[in-house]
Order: C-alpha cells, then structure tokens, then sequence
C-alpha cells in the first residue's frame, strides 16, 4: 500500500490535438454556463462554437440573451455566437451541459443518442449504471463504461458527468485516506456558497446576518450517494459502490464562492492510523491529470494548508485557479479517527471546472476521436 | 420514564423579593458586561447599583468609560454610576462577572472569598469540582454544591457558573433525548456569531465573505466537556459527568447574533427511538424556572420549528426574548440515530441572560439570604 | 418663525373608535403586505378582516399562501382568513394597499370608486392632483384634498398614499429646516436596504461584497419629485410645490433594513443658519400626530444622534418601534450650507408603519366615518 | 483644448534598468505593506531587498513577523527576509513606506534627510509644499518639486507621496472633465470598503448588516483638499491650487475592496458640455505612464463601463489588476452639471499600486540615479 495515490495507468503526456476542437455548451446562460464560456475563452484545446439555451433567448446573440455576472469581461467572440434553441441540431461533438435538471435528463439523452459527448454539470445521470461519474484524479477508469452505454446507444454518444460541487471537495479530501486506510463512516456538515444555487438563487434578504441549515434538489443525499461510486469501482460492466456510510448535514452561508465542509470519519484499519501519513498523503496525492499533463490539471489537486484555521474561502478558493481543493485541520477525532477541514471552489472544480477536465480526460485518451 | 423533562422539585412559583436587590457587575465595559447593563435596567427583582472595570476606566462614569456598542439606548441610571476599580469593595452581594478570562480566575475567586455570591459567565472556574455550571432548566439541583464551596471559603461567598454560548445551546436541545433514551455519543459542527467574540473580537476583514473554521481560547474543548458536567449528577458530595461522548468542529460565520449547530448523535436505548417522541419531549421541554415562574425564563425553553430549513439565526434568536433555543430538521441519522440543527442566541441565553436566570434562581431558593 | 414646527391644528387627542375597525390589505402576501398583517395584529383601533392578494393564491388560508418572511411568529388570526382575488367585494371600508406598481393603479382606483378609503404604499397615485402624499407630522392639512377626489368619484372613496421610502426619511430630515430657513437645493446619495426591494428582489450573489449605484422604477426621480409635493401646499383646490431642486444618486448596499442617506443642503435665508438652532428644531420637531396622540406615532419624529458616525442602520432603525427618523452630524457643507445624515425604517416608517399612520389620522379626522 | 488628456512630454517608452534595483519597505506588516510584498514579487523593474517595522518584530523574520492576509501566497523570498527595525540603516535607495501616520512624519523625514527616495503612502508629508503628491497620469510633471526638495534636504533623498485611496478615484474620474471644461463645485460621498482601514481596522460587529457614515483621520479634508493640488499646477517653485470646492461625505460600507462614489459637479464652461464628449474623453484619457509604458501603467486609466448598474466594487475593481478606474452612469444633474459614478481599488490603485507606479516614473525619468 502507497501512502500517495497513483492511479495504474502508464504515465504519459497526454498530446494536445492538432487542432481547437469546436465545442458546444448547453443552458449556456445561466450561471454555471457563464463559467463554462469563460474558461473556453483561453482553453488551449477547445474553442466555443456554439451556445444553446432555452426558448426565451431565441433569435439573440449570446451577448444580448445572457446577463452577465463574472468578473471578468464577457469574450467578445463568445458574444458574437448566436443563441441556439435547446434541441437544435449541432455542430459539434463534444457538448458541455449545465442545464436545469428540470430538462437536463432528456435533452442529455438526446443528444448522446444523436452521437454527441456530452459532458455534463447536471445531477440527473450521474448515478445511471453505464454513466461514469468521473473525478479524474479519482477514478479516470471508470471511463471504461462509455463503452457499454455506447452500445445501448448505438453509435459514439455518451454522457459523462462530473458529480455536485459539495461532493467534488468532499470526495478529493477523502480519496487517499481511502486508499491509506479503507473509509468505514463518515459525518460531514457542508457550509455552501451561495453561487451553488445559481445567480438569483438565493434572496440577499435570505440570508444576509443568516444561515439556513437547508439545500433543496436532494443535497444531503446526493453527498450520501455520490462518493461511494465515485470511490467505487467499474468491474464486470458495472459499478460497484465502496463500503463505507456518510451523513451529511449542508448549510447555506453568507459566501460568494466556496464550500466549507468539516468531516469526521472513521477507517477500517484503525491500527495504521498515522495522522503525519494522512498529512504527507494530501499533499503528495495526484493522478491521471497529473500524470498526462491535462490543461486544467492542477500540479497539486489537495493542498494541505497549515495553520489552525485554514482553509477559508475567501483566502483558499483560488489555488491553482479554483482547480484544487484545500485541506486542513487534520487532527484526531474524540469520537471517530479522524478530523479535518476541506475547501472547494464550487463553480470552478465543483462545476465547469470539473467537467472541462473530464472532456480533457476523454480527448486524451482518444474518446472524442 | 417520561418524555418531558420535569425536575424533580416541588413546583413552586418563586416570591419575588420585597424590593430590588442591588447588585454589581464586574467587567461591565466589555460586550457582555454591557448586555448584563441593558438586561438589568428593568429587571423585576435586582438593581444596578456597581459597575467595575479595569484601571484603565477609572474614575470615569459608566457612561464615559463604556463604548455602547448596542441597539438600545443606554440605561440613564447606569452612565451616571461611577465605575469602580476590579478588586475595590463592594456593596453588593450579588455579583455578575463576565471578566476576560486572563483575570476572571482570580478575581473571582477573591471576591467570593470575601463574602460576594460571584454569578460568572467567564470560563475559569466552570469545570471547578465544588462550581455549579448551571442551566436551571436541566440541573437546578446542582445548586447543592454551593453548600460544600461554602465551607471552603469559610462564608457565605460562592461562585456559579453557566456554561460557553454553545454548550448552552448544544446542552439544553440533547437534554429532552438524554433523559429519554441516554446519550452514547454527539457529533456537532458549529456556525458562531461574530458577537461571541466580544466587540472587537472579529475583524471585518477577516469575516466578510469568509467561513473561519477555528475559534481559539479552547472552544471545541469546552464544548466537549462541559455538556457532560451539566447533564451529569451532583451525588456524595461531587459531580459524575454523563458518560456520552463528543466530537464537536466549530467555525465562526458572518452572522451577528446566533449560534447555530448540526447535531447527529447516538443513543444508548436505540430500540424505543421515535421521531415523534423526541418532538414532543423537546416541546413540550420545562425545568425549574419555568415551574418557579422565574422573571427571565422562558415559557417555553425548547421551540420546535417546523419547516425544513428552520431555525435560522435571523428569523429564530430572538424568541422569547433570545432566551430559547430553537430547534428543527430533527430526523434519522444515516450513521447514528438522530440529526438535528439547534440555535442559541449566544449573548442572551449564551451568557448576559442566562447568568441572570442562575441568579434568579439563586434568590428564589433563598441563597441569596 | 418658531424653531419647531407645530401644525396650526388645536391640539387635541383623537378619540379611540368605539371598537376596532375591519380593513383590508391588498397585496397582503408580499414582503410590505407582511408588514401589514404584523403591525396590525396588535393594533388598537384597526383589525385585519380580509386578505387580497393575486390569482396564485385564491382559494387558499393567509397561512398557506404567504411565505411568511418575518422575525416574528404570523398571527394566528392571520393565518386562517382566506385569501381574495384581486377585485373580489370587500366589507372594509378602510383598505391598506401594498399592491405591485404593475395592478396597484388600476385596482386601488377601482376599489375608490366602489367607495372604499384606500389608503396606500404603491407608487402609481403618489402624484395625482387630488391625491394627498402624507407625512402627518408634516402636511396633514393635505387631506383636504380628499374632498376635492370625493366628488370626482362620485361617493366616499378614495385613495390617500405615503411617500417612497427614503423620500420618507428625507423629507421628514428637512421639514424643520424648511420651515426655519427655507430650502433652495439639495444633494442627497442614499444607500439603502435589501428589504427596499421585496423580498426576493435582490440575489445574494448581487450584492454580497458589493453596492449597486442604481434602484430600478425611477427611484432617483421619486425623491427628486415627491418632496416638493409633501413640504408644498394644498391651496385652491390644487397642490402648490415647494420651489427647491433635489440631486439625488441612489445605491443598494448589503443591509437589511434601514436607508441611510447623506444630504447637503443650501437655503434661501442663509443669513440666519445657524446649527445649533437646526439640532434644536430637530430635536423639538412635533406635529399633527403627536398633538393627536395618534397610535403609531412615535413621542418625537425625529431623533438627533450625538456622535460623529450615527445615525447607523443596525443600530438607530429600530428607535420607537422604526417609526422615528434619525439624524446625524449636522455639520455646515464645504459648498452649500448645511450638511446631515438621515436614517429611516425603510420597511416601517418607510412603507406599512407611514400608511398605517395615515388611517390613523384619516379616522382621528374623521374621514372613516 | 483637447478631449484627451496627453500630458506635454514627448512620448517615449521608458528603458528598463539593466537589473533590478533592490527596494526596502517601511511598515511591512501591515496591510498596506503586505501588497507592497505581493506586487514586488514579480515586479520586473523593482526587488524586494529589506523589510521594516515596528520594534514588536525585530529580530524575527518576515515569515515569521507578518499575519499575512491576502488571497495569494507569501511569497517565499519575503518570508525569509530579517525584519529590520524602523531607524536602521538601509542598503536601499528606493524605500516604499506604508508606515502608520503615528510614526510616518519624523521616520520618512529622517530616511529622506539620510540620502533615501522615500515613496509614501502615508498622510503626513502629502500637503507639504515641495513634496509632490503624484498620480502620473495627472500631474507627472509635478516631480519637479523634488529638486527644490532636495535642495533643502542637501543630498538625493526626497519624499514623494500618493493620494489617499479615494482622492485617486475621485482626481483621476475628474481629471478629463478639468482639463475639458474646468470644474467650480464637486459634491462626493463615497462608500468606502472595509480594507481601507486596515486589517483589524473596522470590527465585524462595527458593519455586519450596517453602513457607518464616518471615517476618522480627517478623511473628509483629505478628499477636499488633496484634489486641487493633484490638479493644479507647480510653478515658479510652488503648487498652485485647482481653484474648485469639494465637499465630501463619507462611508464605510460592508464590502472588502473598492471604494465607490457618487459625484455631482459643476463646471465654469457650461455652455460647452457634451456628456458624449465626456464619455469619450473618459475613454480615451491617457497619461505618461502609458506613453512610457510602465510597467504597472493600466493600458487605459479610466474604463467607462456601460449598464445602468455599474461600476460595482466586486465586478469592476479588479480591471487591469487593479490599477484601473472605473466610471458609470455619466448623466446630467438635476442641480449642477455632471453626475457620475466612480470606483477605485483603494488598496492596489488607492495605495500600494499607486506608490510603485510612482517608483517607477521616478525611475523612467532617471530620478533614481
């Protein structure tokens, strides 16, 4: 057993395509579309092509039909591109979705069964059984299932799917105490952001001087699922959840971005228990990102961040560009074996962030070919 | 076995005394010093007739030395006291002190020794094996105490305690289950108010926008003993702490007033558990000051709180006066057996008003003599 | 000229009505409709009889059509009486209004000419030529336009309005100043609170961290206009403005209630300023609701805060029930004469507390009958 | 008259040194002196070589002495500087100084007196009548000052100071307006953010859900008075004043950086004004940072941002690194002539930024030889 977690993949660089690939983003925009369009803007191996949304913005330019809410100017080119009706015919291969559950799940499966990749933000697939759920430090071969949803499908449509924002910190942090140790219980209270509600999503007269212990959509259970497949394993042409329980309690806070969680959780071999390994393993975690070199990679997807009280959003949120998660407080649990504090930019890697990495995943290993 | 918490005692309405006791207030500049002010300003049974401060105050009146720093207006009768010297004498028997606890220690101790009933919310002498660490609704009979700490001061001087801002919170939402089915063992993660910090405690550019998960001076600590004092029993002369255990994660959260806490806890009587049972004790939830009619409790010291995302610190701190704590979302736990979220108005029934409640008890018991 | 300003009324206190009398709120499940159904639960000459409210909650209790947002519990009167659709017959002849700018016209206008005193907070009929803008502290003689609407419509309907909320405040800041000096220009910036906007009118992920120099629906040209209509005269049947020019510049800040505002100001008898007359008449300012010992009306409408950084939101909104403007470094300007910051309830004084005092003195006058 | 302010020196593009020249650093610690670190970490012109503060470090390290507090890492070859005590002799030439006013005057003095290029932040010497007080696109040829100034001092030291974090915002927003009309009378108030006051400079409970219509240290004089020497004129060996009025009210409002205000102005050539033309001017403003291309100079000084809700500080203080002003809502004004919106980063623009960009135009124009 390694106290650092090196997935068995041969190492190599990943080799950049010979050209941008033209891509598409559906519901592009809402607030993490806008994120999506923003981080296209420079990416140096997609080019954003085409935008699609719903009805209401028909007919517009992207630039008229999205209100704008990023700190950072609108691109210029991405303003130019007219506004496609969801379900319009596209050109491209490789579609990026964040849209509203409420449509996500049968437009994302049109769209995979007319050939498209669609790499998606939206929770309604993600626990499908040939669906990967992909956090590609984690479990990059769990791509290995696009090949029997391909077959249902009957051509080169797939979706992949990154999981929710709160489960993305939550399940980086845990990832190699899982490998050192074998997870057996989990308790986790997150303190979300309120970006993770979308733009109007949560009222300022909601929760200015407040805090409300309540996310709608199925929060706690999608924190209580989604880790035990993501940590999973893909055998037999199918998923099999890892072991180990999790309770979760989720808050809303007074925070643009990030999601706070605090965990305590108890391991399998409780013997092994180092908590100066736990720390070294953190810091030296990496992965198939890693390995090949994938554009959004972070060169450190866990930091361990010294200090009693770090990490903090609004001084931790952007290592590495939002793309790594934060970890702290590491220290024995009164109850369970251990403690700890992680941190992650929500919007960022626990959104489009994520799943641009997830279609840099897929071109590196030839999927988009 | 019942499923409300009714103490022991003959219930009795209190009589109030035949005029106002006069009473001092040690550290009365600080931010709980001036909650004792304002709370005592129309108080039924006791009189402002002291305030102490440190040095640095001296010679001032109360209304040039104290920077007000709350909502209502300060107490004509209290600026025009003159502010006496920490270790001055004192008319008073009655004795509030919410010192700093880099001087409470002694202080306190010094002023009991000579005579004072000394009504402390400072952390020092809490845990003390002759101290009661009171919440009249749960353990009014620790009041016994007093007896042997009277002989050891050799007078009628004493200390009593009420416990952290937290722990009140944490202690008086488990104690309907303690009594119930027996506690075995508590996770909670804490979200507290910038107040508990005292007025200057919390930098704003530290907090806005931001999450600290640490709060120095032992927090998590304390919230981890405490409550086991408390719920446990004064017998053969000296305290048996309840045998659950607590993990306990605290972070200070961009909210005024409030603290507010998720709870997963395990218990020792798992088969008779009810959801049901558990609502209706905490509701229906009365102690001591509720039998006596004491001038500062509240009607009822537990409020249930429908709705999902209830309590909030906003919308619940302030009920009854911020004497009660509120509590909601109770429901299964995925680990152990029961979730919960409790708030504590951490300035009113965290310390100013919860330390005048032990002092009403006090009197209604006749310690005061 | 005398340096406070009396009404030329024979003060007399107004006759409580021989039992409460019923009315009506428009609207009544918005964010100002909630603060009618809370400030009248205890009322003592007025009783909440019926709800309106749009089509979406026909048919259904106040308690399950309103998303109560409050800091206090919904009155259980409130909660059982059914909501009516917009239009439907009332009883009541007094009707409070809180309707959206987008029906309130034609509804309020609707229901005066039915016959019923609607006595509102919308926007639409602020300006009409038989419509009174009421501060009574100010221009209660401004009901006598009343008469002149009567026989427009034909019966004992019609409509009497409050100002805009931080026309409010800053009306009420000037009118002694008005009257001392008279008024020639007026810069103001206002900052003002969420709760200015409804309740879901402003996203968290809008103003956290930030202000918003801009107010939708004419905001700046409301408090460029509708002071001169209150501080001007009702003669001849017809509204004479008050000759001064207003600049305002409005901004939303991450408050919750409470809009600040800074004003610098230049009068025509500049030979005469003097600031300790002006804090005096401030202080000393009175009118026609505390002559009648109206209800809702605070002991003194104006409040002068010494200190030289007050008034402040959290901590002066809530003076006499946030029915009191307050005032604050009074100061000469480097420019024009005068300088000030004024601070208004936005929500209470602002809104439902300044039409509630208006049917207070519209039954004191004897206009319900 | 030109619409576009070029200032009268022959463009040239400034040489870089041949290596970079070693800076030291007065109040290093503080939050001003921790930006000064960030921005000098990759400075290509300028290299962090000593760091200074109060006694309470002295003989620590950087590392060890600063609580650093910004959103990006220390940099490691600052953490590993011994901080030298304030009065110790330097190897440096170039000394940036963020020291407290308390202490500022006599050491700055004493550094310039010992043959040091003092560039300050602070207060006390910016009024003095051979110290320039800079903004390089406004008045770079007010550097001229320092030969009378180093004739006094006897040697090459000088003292050369920037504005106080709002007069940067407010002097450059008005700077094209000057030049293209000439202003009379200026009204601002502005809405300043929390880390103008240092780190622990306004206390959470201070302005959580607040706004404080104050700001000590004479803040109001500064904006007042330090405009009219920015842009009036160094002639025959002295500063003439701008001749226009100001009068400023102030605010600290919630929000981290960026302070905004609101500015109503009259001009002495009325008949000219043209708001396309201001626009336009604004737009194009130009100064000898940017013919010199330094390299902290923001290609364009002034952003007109176009949206009726703009600039916001959380949007729009981060153009350009921060270096940038941003100006909305250009309109007439219902009193003077011109209302406007402005908004600068008070800490990069408003502080450190503007002090290294002044280094540097004392480096391009060879006054550091």
């Amino acid at each position: 057993m390694s106290d650092t977690l090196t997935l068995p993949y041969t190492a190599r660089e990943a080799k950049p395509p010979s050209k941008r690939i033209p891509v598409a983003v559906l519901g592009a925009t809402g607030s993490v579309g806008q994120r999506f369009v923003q981080l296209l803007e420079a990416h140096p191996w997609f080019k954003l092509h085409e935008v699609v949304a719903s009805e209401r913005s028909a007919g517009k330019s992207y630039g008229e039909a999205a209100d704008w809410r990023l700190d950072t100017v609108m691109p210029n080119d991405a303003a130019a591109l007219p506004v496609k009706n969801l379900g319009a015919d596209l050109d491209s291969l490789l579609v990026f979705s964040s849209l509203d559950s409420s449509v996500a799940g049968e437009a994302e499966d049109d769209y995979a069964n007319r050939g498209c990749v669609v790499v998606s933000n939206s929770r309604n697939h993600r626990m499908d059984p040939d669906v990967p759920l992909l956090i590609p430090e984690i479990n990059a071969d769990h791509i290995a299932a696009i090949e029997r949803q391909r077959k249902r499908r009957g051509g080169r449509g797939a979706i992949i799917t990154n999981p929710n924002c709160s489960v993305v910190g939550l399940a980086m942090a845990i990832a190699p105490i899982e490998r050192l140790y074998g997870i057996e219980q989990l308790h986790v209270t997150t303190m979300q952001a309120i970006s993770g509600a979308g733009y109007a999503g949560v009222a300022s007269y909601a929760i200015l001087d407040n805090v409300i212990p309540y996310i709608g959509g199925g929060e706690e259970q999608k924190i209580e699922s989604e880790p035990r497949k993501i940590l999973g394993r893909w055998e037999n042409d199918r998923f099999v959840d890892a072991p180990f329980r999790i309770s979760a309690q989720v808050n809303r806070v007074p925070t643009i971005d990030g999601h706070l969680m605090t965990i305590s959780l108890g391991v399998r071999n409780r013997n092994s228990i180092n908590v100066d390994q736990v720390r070294e393993a953190i810091d030296n975690f990496r992965g198939e990102p890693q390995n090949m070199r994938l554009p959004s990679a972070p060169k450190k997807p866990l930091h361990y961040v010294a200090g009693d009280d770090r990490p903090q959003p609004r001084l931790d949120r952007d290592r590495e560009g939002g793309m790594s998660v934060s970890i702290g407080r590491l220290r024995p649990c009164a109850i369970l074996d251990l403690r700890m504090v992680a941190l992650v930019h929500n919007t960022i890697r626990g959104a489009a962030g994520a799943a641009i990495l997830n279609a840099e995943l897929l071109e590196a290993k030839g999927l988009l070919a």
